[in-house]
């Protein structure tokens, strides 16, 4: 097992509590390694950074434009949102469009992920329902798919089914991973999820970012999605998210996307990169830290742009009752 | 920063997904390191696993004969307790004898770590009290002995207070680190923790649980201990929880406690033995498989034993929904 150095320290007081290791890839369009740390080979499930390569199928397909899927339902496709009323009444216009509800959703539900959000919830006594899961856009692009390729909703989370078909081949194709080696779990939400090199998903989002050398259904796919997401960040995340944070940040620069397990992956188009950061732990409190500090001992991040994301590069660990007890310090150099 | 080859493995499906790296040290009660794994002197915090130590000067001040706590309420000043019925109501008992209330507890109030618990309270709309907080134990502790010593019981949590002192002198004289040299932090619950090399700590749980060596009104503090988690290990945690699981599939052989930040600490007072285990990242999903594993290689539990904490041995690994979507196993011989 490969060890990495490249790692972020859990301060209590003075002292190191806790600390996690750090394995990342940069590649360029054409898959050349730029940086590493650790294992840039390191095999791991994508998660929901696959998100923005799955939705391509339902633009390349013709099924976004059929049902006419706005810019900002084309970026919930894309997300792991927050459950805030914008993505619960956007998921809920995808599946109008097509003519369903939210019980044709097969996510399951969970309570939102923006605390107030669920919070209030609670205190109406609603309970959450598939709408507010965050994959909530995610399966509504699923299902916009299969309607269109006339396709059985009713299994579309179903490996051998069309749609996951399609999102499998465009994983592969796009991260250069033969279908035969493609690893293949099955996600938080139930659908097929999956498991290759990091450095192949960042080859995956260095071509999203920089599709000149696809095919051209393929590379206008590519640049819809990257436009949707500049322009509806909250659509990507939500409220006080990175991904959304980071996007509003650097002015659309820079496109990244969260996955379970502490993995981020991002593409910065007009440098033809894909970089990806995994948590060998798969913590999440250390990948923001993680992110911001690679991308700005790597001169992608300004000082300015890295000092509006602090609260994510050096986030303070506060106890119980809210005091202040601790702090998260990326400590390697790259 | 020193690595560790002694690993759990969290599979997705037929892959790991993340892994966490495990840091050992077990000593005998002379402090002798016997076995170890990683770095035996990795330097963190003992969290609650300090509990049972910051227990002794509740018994060696006579405060709690004082005031007539019984082995049920010891125990339960050890103790990461789940909020349950019984655990509320033996903080609330403590208190009455001291003339307290749940007001004097300074520990914040947070749900129930039991689920069941903690739903059925919300669903009655009650929100908890200092008394669910799974530190009341202790912090009930801290105000028998405060009275007892004629302190006030208004700032028992400050480092300078006594109480504090003497649970510090007692911390550093069983682990053999000096006044200057104990790392101090703040706990999730507000009171000062010790901050050690994990050795140290194996060793005030090896003479906890051997005290011969010690003096008189110490040993027979250890043993008052000892006997009461023993006798009541459903006060040391609670239902479906491994420490009061081990104490009870071992009949009492093995007592240890969990500390938050994935540290765990056990005494088996018949070996001489104390066992420190740190998962580096401080995940506690790890640190139950890595604890069942490291002493299963040890010859500290029999088979049966193993097989009786399968659950936390192997977790099975669910999602949203509830499907089984992998399973953590440890993956290391010490």
């Amino acid at each position: 097992m490969k060890s990495s150095n490249t790692i972020v320290r859990v301060y209590r007081g003075s002292i190191t509590e806790s600390i996690h290791r750090v394995h990342l890839a940069v590649v360029n369009a054409q898959g050349t390694l730029l940086h590493e740390a650790g294992d840039p080979q390191l095999l791991t499930f994508a998660r929901s950074t696959a998100k923005l390569i799955q939705t391509l199928p339902v633009i390349e397909s013709g099924a976004a434009d059929h049902y006419g899927l706005d810019e900002a339902e084309i970026a919930l496709c894309c997300a792991s949102h927050n459950g805030e009323a914008e993505h619960v009444s956007t998921a809920r216009g995808i599946l109008g469009k097509l003519g369903f509800y939210h019980t044709h959703l097969q996510c399951g539900a969970h309570e939102p992920f923006h605390a107030p959000t669920a919070q209030a919830m609670r205190e109406r006594g609603e309970a959450p329902t598939t709408l507010h899961n965050n994959c909530s856009g995610k399966h509504s692009g699923m299902l916009t798919l299969s309607a269109h390729l006339g396709a059985s909703p009713d299994t579309y989370m179903s490996l051998q089914h069309p749609v996951q078909q399609l999102m499998l081949d465009a994983v592969c194709a796009m991260s250069d991973v033969p279908k035969s080696q493609m690893q293949l779990g099955i996600d938080g939400c139930g659908v097929p999820v999956f498991g290759m090199p990091i450095r192949h998903l960042a080859l995956a989002f260095a071509r999203l970012g920089s599709p000149e050398g696809l095919s051209e259904v393929r590379a206008n796919a590519c640049r819809r999605i990257v436009a949707a997401v500049r322009k509806y960040p909250q659509f990507l995340a939500g409220s006080d998210r990175f991904d959304t944070r980071l996007i509003e940040v650097t002015g659309g620069r820079i496109i990244g996307k969260m996955g379970a397990e502490g993995i981020f992956a991002l593409t910065i188009p007009e440098q033809s990169l894909g970089f990806v950061l995994k948590i060998e732990d798969g913590n999440q409190r250390a990948m923001y830290p993680a992110v911001v500090e690679a991308l700005k001992q790597l001169s992608l991040l300004s000082e300015s742009e890295v000092h509006e994301l602090a609260s994510f590069h050096n986030p303070i660990v506060h106890n119980w009752q809210g005091t202040e007890v601790g702090i998260i310090r990326p400590d390697f150099k790259l």
